[in-house]
């Protein structure tokens, strides 16, 4: 069992989740390759450095081209803003490192497929990020579904809710720019809810969508990082690129009916990542906000005592539970990336693709230009045209 | 202030929960006018004469145009099957009668337009059955949103689940069927919602939806009354032609986004009437199995306070509560129709049209109607083009 | 199949409650006799008139001995203020009256066992009135305990929890009042928590108890009546002579462990009346704020979906429930009274006694004292002391 | 700012749990001095080592009085089983270390006591795991307590409830043997919500307890490691010498009334550590399996929105969470012990004493010892007298 040499780019929200993936993983998955954490780069000397220091990695640069040319990088981690993914992805394939790229892979599906063609035509290992389904609970419904105790599915929603942009003063990140950030809510919060789609139910046939800028124009920040940023309210505004909220409607090809929705315009919602999923045998529902609880139902309890089980998923019989502490000893959003990287250390140990890879990064990719094309052109919109 | 005279046509499900109303009534609001149950029809005689007794009629007939000669009746209410709205209510308003129908007002648009036609040419006062609007929970949410505290409304998103037909077993009654229902889970259930859409948010501009039929054919029952039937599993077989789940996205005329589903197939849902509105200023959450809970969130609470409260409607300062039991002490179903009885009495008192009224059931009928336009041709379609 | 003719004592919150089952029994439960509201009476001949008239009772008096010379009249109700429960029920014994008598039976354990004595030697059928016990989810909560699905009781904890008069300046009504209410939260709220403990676990062997009046004056009321009252806040005050809150901790004979509450002072909850039972085999949670549900844990439950299920007690499996409606429409606080006289119909009918009886009062009645004694003394006391 | 040098005698579930915290608190909180993993110490040199190497330790021993020897280690914390806890306290006080002691402090109050004396008159720092009150939700609060924003306190009623040893075949852990762990469900569950009363409430007058071994003889195993063990149902049964359950009631020195109850035979509570405090002006409740929702009641609210608010504690208004996830991304069990460290390596910083110290570890085993005695006694007993 090899270690894998880690070289990750980017080191603000993401970064620091995976960095903390790497630190933990060993302690708990004693069982798996242990992630090295050599080198972190980002194009803020003094930010990447203190990073460096506090994350706790060997060293850091600022040209991430510098992690490519190392011989003691197998694996890189690409977390920077999205419009950087594919670059970054591309060179380090041609240079043969495995890839682990956050979500979205790509600004466009043009530019997901590119990364995916050339990840393939390199012979590399790559992944990436749709965290959310390694929590327990997510888990614990795929497994449900696989076994066939929910039945034939007849209903996935699903519904991405938050609110930290709702005050119109909130000053304009980049998040809320279509050139870096691709898409607003849709490319954000959707992109989960679809993988989560793929993951659960299968494949999408066709969708039709709708969006809405609520607040069109905003401060623009004096200095932003990572989700925050400052700014005066009555700065200069400048013109929001990206949608407040994406809703669709989805046909799977299993005959399913999904129905989507992503907003940052939910007022109490911080992080409403939920889904139910409706069966003929069963159904289960799922917050992210109670992430590690999935309520569960089945037809066949007795006629007495049917109801929705709040299940929490610390038990033994629950993925990843027993590395972690006793039952009822409840674990955080940081636990989903350290189970994806188990994934990917397994992985890669085994020598096969882990999963999510970039196959179902263009999948995500397909659903959320259907639905873009969907919107423009106001019709439903096959995935198999994109 | 005088008694409202009252005839009935219908005694299963609603015409039970409209007897029971009228009954209740003078008890918990002896300030409105007092409903006398005069007479209760149905085609049936000895169902319909048990009926009248059990319920506390002062008699029954079989025909329905008894009702329109009788000089002591006011009120014609109509729970028939759905398809006998139309032919009862234009003779009705013919005859100078005040109408009380239950949604669906009828089949088609057109049959609702006809009967809107007819009582406001007979110049009688006319109500449609939409009692959720009554449940003392989404009184206060109606209250919340028309006093501005809960800002411009971004979204409402709603869904209407069931699960009393998943089993493929359950007999082909005659909600399954189009030429008497009109339509399954989108009229019955949809329906609803779209009420409460048009009560809490406003009128819809533009739809698109989409629907299923997952159990094509079903036994053919050997009998049936109310929502049961009876049957063997190896009856023959009919088609079932109405749709077992309706989903539709909606812009409203004020800019929100709207997200509908009506279901027959969630499992776990015995009738999960659920809403949730976000606007600029706050949140409201309803469920129907909770009927006396709004979950209410404000963006002006305190920094470190802010969440969902769970609001027992059931307090002075709601509407209703001083009629019934000390706070925390809850209501039923059935009071949703006792309420609507209310307002109905004190309408007729205040000779005024009641709220809500065959306009309404228009306004509801002509969403339907687009949506399953926007299904057969795929298509968003605006409620001014039906 | 006779009816049976009631005259009732009391006209406040509980005469509403229980003229209201009088009223809808006959509708919903047509197969027990029909209650026969013959007269009402109250001391205030302009209040029990307006009572009379708006609960739909044939007439009224103002002297309750009058009830007992009629000969049209079967069954004496008493809901009057607790101090006249005695006297009148112990009259009505002798004059060969049924009894349904509101809880607490008396204002000691003394009276209570008088009034049984006396309602035995009359051989008269008597009911007490424990209404909680008529919720559908405590009758189901009954059913696994007796058909032994949560196996040996281990934990019986309960709590009432109010907070009506958590303002100091609410005024000195006569709950508040040792010579009239007889106690306070004990005996109004912890009454119904010992009743579901007797009826759900068994006997009660040992107790011990605190009590404490947090608000030691209150200001005196201009007037008063049911549970509100008027009066200004600078009015003259008087003491408060019962408990604001009493605990207790109980053994049970079969060996469970016993924790009560009940508290005026817990804001927040206006009406949680909550038990839990936990047994070898399983569990199960009760909140009256949410009545209609059941919360029932299995250990026997798959390993990997195990958890608490939330029942709605409105399938066809549970009690009363196919006298209302369908899966999922909820009843109300009301219908505890209907389906208590469902059982005191049934029981006069046949010829046996109702249950919960005075027997059951009494017992009640025992563990207070116990409770009152302990406290008083400061150590445990057994309930075969008293 | 200078690094803490860590050595650690215990590497099993607080072991880890400890380990975890030290390794994860430089990244997160890089502002307080480092903790250092110099050396970790255990019996069994296979097992101590494997764990050294898995939790990312320097070295091992075998002997923990090699720890105190050490120039390079600074704090002795101290997770071995609870018998041990003594010994090692007072060796490594007197050999100047600092002390982090996990809870109870010792089997008995006058070995607490002899701890705490022993350290001061060493003058080190000393501080005891209660662990729960790192949550950030249970720092909410206490804030609110705090702040006054709840008013005065009527009730603290808590309890923690388990399920893990209601299989009655399941081994005689050590955790079930007195002479080993001094007591069951009461110093280990009991112990924890006395001190969230003592952190929340304030000083405990009097007690009275009760308690129970439900099940009195198990099979002996024939291994075991942290909370788990194997071994045949028929093995021979040793006697469990432990409580199973110990409830309490208690009179708060400030006038609050307290409820307490910790067991391990609640089936379907995996970890349901669980208060609620009742105020004047406010409620709170808390359930550690949701541990990162308080629930908030004001009665100060707007009269038709009152209700308890699920409050996430992921807030930049809430304790600890900038060093964490955007709002809505919780965390979870093992957070607490990072937050515990933080708290630890600030007071070792700032030469004062950390909070909970070995007086609150103390005032805990007060609290423990009264209420076995009002057991052993049948009577309320004073803190003060033990």
């Amino acid at each position: 069992m090899q270690d894998v040499r880690v070289g990750m780019v980017g080191y603000k929200f993401m970064g620091k989740a995976h960095s903390h993936a790497y630190r933990d993983l060993p302690m708990f998955f004693p069982q798996v390759p242990k992630p090295v954490m050599k080198l972190i780069c980002g194009r803020d000397e003094a930010g990447v450095k203190q990073a460096a220091e506090q994350f706790g990695w060997e060293g850091y640069v600022t040209d991430w081209r510098e992690l490519l040319q190392r011989d003691d990088i197998d694996l890189i981690d690409i977390n920077a803003p999205s419009d950087a993914h594919k670059e970054i992805a591309i060179a380090a394939a041609r240079a043969g490192k495995h890839l682990f790229c956050e979500k979205p892979l790509a600004l466009t599906l043009e530019d997901a497929r590119e990364m995916l063609a050339e990840a393939e035509a390199a012979g590399v290992k790559h992944m990436v990020g749709f965290n959310y389904r390694f929590a327990p609970a997510v888990q614990l419904a795929k497994k449900l579904v696989a076994e066939g105790r929910l039945g034939q599915i007849y209903h996935f929603r699903a519904w991405f809710l938050q609110d930290w942009i709702v005050d119109p003063d909130f000053p304009l990140v980049w998040r809320l720019q279509k050139e870096i950030a691709g898409s607003g809510s849709h490319g954000d919060l959707g992109a989960h809810l679809i993988d989560l789609a793929h993951f659960l139910v299968g494949d999408i046939d066709e969708v039709i969508g709708m969006s809405e800028t609520f607040v069109k124009e905003r401060p623009l920040p004096s200095s932003m990082t990572g989700l925050s940023a400052k700014g005066a309210k009555d700065a200069p505004r400048g013109p929001v690129t990206v949608d407040d909220a994406t809703l669709f409607m989805a046909r799977f090809s299993n005959g399913a009916l999904g129905s989507f929705e992503a907003t940052r315009f939910a007022p109490g919602h911080r992080c409403t990542n939920s889904f139910e999923i409706n069966g003929s045998l069963g159904s289960v529902k799922f917050d992210f906000e109670r992430m590690n609880e999935l309520q569960v139902y089945f037809t066949s309890d007795a006629d007495d005592v049917q109801g929705f089980r709040r299940v929490l998923a610390t038990d033994p019989a629950h993925a990843y539970s027993e590395a972690w502490w006793p039952p009822g000893h409840t674990i955080g959003y940081e636990h989903t990336f350290i189970h994806e990287t188990v994934e990917l250390m397994k992985a890669l140990e085994e020598n096969r693709q882990p999963a999510p890879d970039f196959r179902d990064g263009v999948k995500c990719q397909e659903v959320l230009e259907a639905v873009d094309r969907s919107i423009a052109e106001r019709r439903w919109v096959k995935t198999s045209e994109v």
